[in-house]
């Protein structure tokens, strides 16, 4: 059994429900959001609008827990964490929703930061939050999404400390990866996208010390779809919970545009 | 004849001497430095060794002014206006060389930012200094070369000021072009690169404004190796002079890496 198998069966069957930073070395994970169908069209478009914090990688056929493309997946069992929403509204946190699927139920899967941060690694780059052991530091922005349907609301950012030097290069980097967010969609002033203080991450995340001369540097965060399913009500959704991701079982490399 | 050969007649007959940028758009135009042979193997080291502030177009043979992967060029009368140096020190301003030509001259071109400003323009980036008229404000940076041979000294760098979200896409645009300069090598605090004062160029050149939330962004510039002629202190070499620039035959998207 491969490693990769290993940690899915560890996942599919309930005994690991943490973090996935880390796990399947090389492999794509991605953010996951779940709803009826007849949020679905909407849903979409609300992506192909706001391609940064939402860049789709896979969308199921209307009732099918698979997602072939990615693998051989269940969606209904292999996010290692699930956040079940009502009304917009987290009501509680699962491991497994095979239970909760329904017919109607569409999964979409979102490209996730973590593949571009292999990338920084194998060009040099420090990933500071690495170093803390904890998820990556997140922040709600005031930067608003484009609205499609009922789904709207603010961006969501990762941000990652970079001297100048190193943030040029990870801006070229991150380039090559719009199906995991791409570049960054800013640097520097948190104030100018709403951050009042870094020192304090949204969604329980720990923040990470920003040494002279380094620069803050903000990418789109998938997790902007949970702040818009929030924003739009939907009676009932379900998505991944934030770090907990989805690990498929296509290669970091094949999301590189060159 | 085209607009570009009846640019390069006014130049060649020596009737036009100014600065070249805007003329011949979408043509690449270049840097140029002439060196005696005994010197040309040193340069091109020098060259290959700081490929951001020297990346070689091309390369004369010994005693030949045709440059002809570029076209139907004399560099001994097709730059605008030209330095002669003697012992390092700039000792004339010439508009033809032909009489100054030696057998073992060699001609080398450099890629200039005008090829990645005219991507800039065209990704909708202002170029603030066009706004003035003026030529790019450029300076001496504290950033040190890589030595080859006798060739040595600081980085000169040009500056344009953009909002961060610009600053990001020239990062993205420029780094098509590592032939003409590549990615900047700096944003934000001058000082960082050794630069005191953004309101006095260097080499005559204008400063421009850089307006509240603003990022001066530095790309390495093509007057790098007049520098290094300058700490080499070769008996006898000529580049052309800053803005009046090698107008050639082939076009900025030819160099577009991708």
């Amino acid at each position: 059994m491969s490693e990769l198998q290993a940690i899915r069966e560890q996942i599919r069957s309930g005994k690991y429900s943490g973090p996935t930073s880390g796990l399947a070395p090389g492999y794509v994970q991605a953010n996951v959001v779940i709803l009826p169908a007849q949020y679905a069209q909407d849903f979409t478009t609300f992506c192909l609008r706001n391609p940064q914090p939402c860049p789709l990688l896979a969308v199921s056929d209307v009732g099918n827990p698979k997602l072939p493309t990615l693998g051989d997946i269940d969606i209904r069992s292999d996010v290692s964490a699930y956040r079940i929403f009502e009304d917009g509204q987290e009501t509680a946190v699962a491991t497994d929703i095979t239970d909760l699927w329904q017919d109607d139920f569409v999964a979409f899967a979102l490209g996730c930061s973590f593949s571009f941060e292999e990338a920084l690694m194998e060009a040099g780059l420090p990933i500071r939050h690495y170093d803390t052991g904890k998820p990556n530091p997140v922040y709600i922005s005031n930067v608003a999404t484009h609205p499609a349907g009922p789904f709207s609301g603010p961006m969501v950012v990762s941000m990652r400390p970079y001297s100048v030097k190193d943030t040029i290069r990870a801006i070229q980097i991150t380039s090559r990866f719009p199906h995991t967010h791409g570049a960054p969609i800013h640097f520097g002033d948190p104030h100018a996208i709403g951050i009042d203080n870094l020192s304090e991450p949204d969604f329980d995340a720990s923040p990470v010390p920003i040494y002279d001369g380094e620069v803050p540097v903000f990418w789109a965060c998938g997790i902007t779809p949970q702040m818009a399913i929030q924003q739009a009500k939907i009676p009932f959704s379900i998505t991944h919970k934030p770090a907990c991701m989805l690990i498929t079982e296509i290669r970091n490399s094949e999301l590189s545009t060159f």
